[in-house]
């Protein structure tokens, strides 16, 4: 979702900059600065890859010990694989900082995202820094957003503001990521903003949930990145104290977070690299809801399922293939349903005899529909987003070095 | 590897024939017969999908209860997911060579591949009997093979010949299978033939153990078929007699059996759909062979590392990426090496020192290479075969009905 299409609503408490240090083609915007007013809470949940990059274990870090005043955000280049010599480097991107603002060190946590494996260019990052503070402002959202783009063709923003017992909320949030995207207990890189009060335990525990029902939700490749971070801060410079809600109110609040974090994961699905289809994939009637992902994501992430919706082929014999390799134990492919949209194309395990090729046709031809699989065999359901497998996909990985 | 390549060895007592039904385009070989003479044994593995296809479900009843004389193979069409009328299909297909050459149904095993999901041509296939047994000949290896073709753009042979304690052995194949390749307990679709006299259950051992070491160690795309079976068949025609051999003999024989599946194997991988590489990845030290198999099926499935390895990129962090996102309990990834072929690209855990952009460069620019990947966690190891992903993979999946 672009900011043509969207209203931006500015969180009280915090202030953002987008700055050219030169890491990407000159004139990018590649370095980004959230400054966070003092009492804002942070959480964070960063991603499960074993060679998780520097940055990401320095914030992990930071976050635990202080209370955190700045996101600092490069692009163009991951910090990962790059061993102790990587995380030294964040460290000294944060102490500049610090120094620069009366800070410690702690109280800055470093993000990057980029090519892995190179050194990170710590002069250009602090050749900025002037630069970045002076122009620090509550408005700067699409320029943020811009900011942390590398493959992304599209800014992604998403933003809300309601009233909760007579209290205003804003909740505004930005992400990032096209490519090697299946976030696993986070996503590329997402940064979410409230103006509520909302302490850290309480936060994470809001982070957590909503990164688990939106980016965890979510995969353009299969590949987990080295970097991803979603981080939620709350600025409590706004009305609404979540602690003082009643159960009511605080689920009207999760509801919120929740079109959030699904706004923003959905975004980095429709700008997947080379996407041109939309794909929701609903798994129901399942024994278990490790089940049902483990079959959502097989679908999902089959090259041929994915090549076919490129297509725009309503290629069943492809889905039902996936759905018998999926590794669901014992499963009884006569109670086994396939939809597209409301088309029935497999019903008791055989292609339904009221199956048509125009019918199936007609709903791949959109730019967004659903694959509905019903597995008759319990009441678990789950839902995940995906997008389709096209000749851009392969020349933007053949051509970039990510 | 085409027959130009290989001197193809006549099996004694196995005839085959391919002949033209107009399953696929008119003029191409699209049913193959394998006639085996009276004595011979014959084992099979099996897709592990639970969309098990109608012909694969036929011949598993028909191996189990008599001793086959016929395997009828169609391409163009896998009648799978075709339901209970699919397996009549198929039984009706069987019955009519039966009726025509004086045997049981059960003596003729059904294999079937192409299109998923629609009615087997029965009418067409039954009809080219007459001139599929009339032309029944032990040299018609290379029609056979170009008869199983469907995106495979090479027919796949392999053939050996060695004397054995004085006793001449031959062991010939042909396999077929370019997409929707990742075997689990078969091939896309493999049959070897032997003239040696091997009993039953010693012969199913002997398919098992191959088969597991060949073609259960390849992919393409993850993807595996409802329709795969790999079959072994033993004339007892010529001079070996399997049960009378020295273990010394036996171990023989059994490196014979492994050239000639592994042969086969690896021609489907050099024939995978759009591949212009051809991968070895080999993971050692690792702890278990469920971990090892782990990663290598996770690297050979990256996009992301496929697509970098199209483009002939040394793109170390995407291999970096995937090592640490394939859910390997507790890895220590300090002890972790990377290599392309003898080039080391990660030594504990970050970028070698010593490594070049120019010589990972040269190795994958090759057209065969290998990626090897060091655990440091224990001695187990695991080897698998693998392709790129390239604009063709796209558009053969994108254009063509599988």
């Amino acid at each position: 979702m672009s900011e043509q299409d969207i209203k931006i609503f500015p969180v009280p408490g915090i202030r953002m900059s987008a700055v050219s240090a030169g890491i990407k083609k000159a004139g990018w915007l590649d370095v980004v600065l959230f400054e966070l007013c003092e009492g804002a809470t942070v959480a964070g949940v960063y991603t499960q890859n074993a060679f998780c990059a520097a940055p990401v274990q320095v914030t992990r870090d930071h976050n635990s010990a202080a209370q955190p005043r700045y996101l600092l955000i490069n692009t163009g280049n991951a910090n990962a694989g790059t061993g102790q010599a990587g995380v030294q480097d964040a460290l000294h991107c944060c102490e500049k900082l610090a120094l620069a603002t009366g800070l410690t060190t702690q109280q800055v946590l470093p993000f990057s995202t980029g090519v892995i494996g190179e050194a990170l260019p710590v002069e250009k990052i602090t050749a900025v820094y002037a630069q970045a503070l002076a122009s620090l402002s509550e408005q700067n959202w699409t320029a943020a957003a811009q900011g942390i783009m590398t493959t992304d063709t599209v800014p992604k923003f998403s933003s809300r503001q309601i009233s909760i017992a007579g209290n205003k909320l804003t909740v505004t949030g930005i992400a990032k990521g096209a490519g090697m995207i299946k976030p696993n207990m986070a996503t590329m890189l997402g940064f979410i903003f409230t103006d509520a009060k909302i302490d850290k335990a309480t936060l994470h525990e809001i982070n957590l949930a909503h990164a688990n029902r939106s980016f965890n939700r979510i995969t353009v490749d299969g590949d987990t990145s080295t970097n991803d971070c979603c981080m939620l801060a709350a600025s409590a410079q706004g009305e609404l104290d979540y602690a003082a809600l009643s159960d009511t109110d605080k689920a009207k609040v999760d509801a919120v977070f929740q079109d959030v974090y699904q706004d923003l994961a959905q975004a980095i699905v429709r700008d997947g690299e080379g996407a041109s289809k939309f794909v929701t994939i609903d798994i129901s009637e399942g024994l278990e809801n490790s089940e049902c992902l483990r079959l959502a994501y097989a679908v999902a992430e089959s090259p041929l399922v994915k090549t076919a919706l490129f297509a725009s082929d309503p290629n069943w014999g492809r889905i039902l293939a996936v759905v018998g390799r999926a590794g669901i134990p014992d499963l009884d492919i006569s109670q086994v349903s396939i939809f597209l949209d409301d088309v029935c194309i497999v019903e008791n395990g055989g292609k339904s005899p009221a199956y048509t090729e125009a019918a199936g046709q007609a709903v791949v031809s959109q730019s967004a529909f659903a694959i509905r699989i019903v597995l008759g065999r319990g009441d678990v359901s789950e839902r995940i987003w995906t997008c389709d497998l096209s000749y851009d996909y392969v020349k933007i990985n053949a051509e970039y070095r990510s």
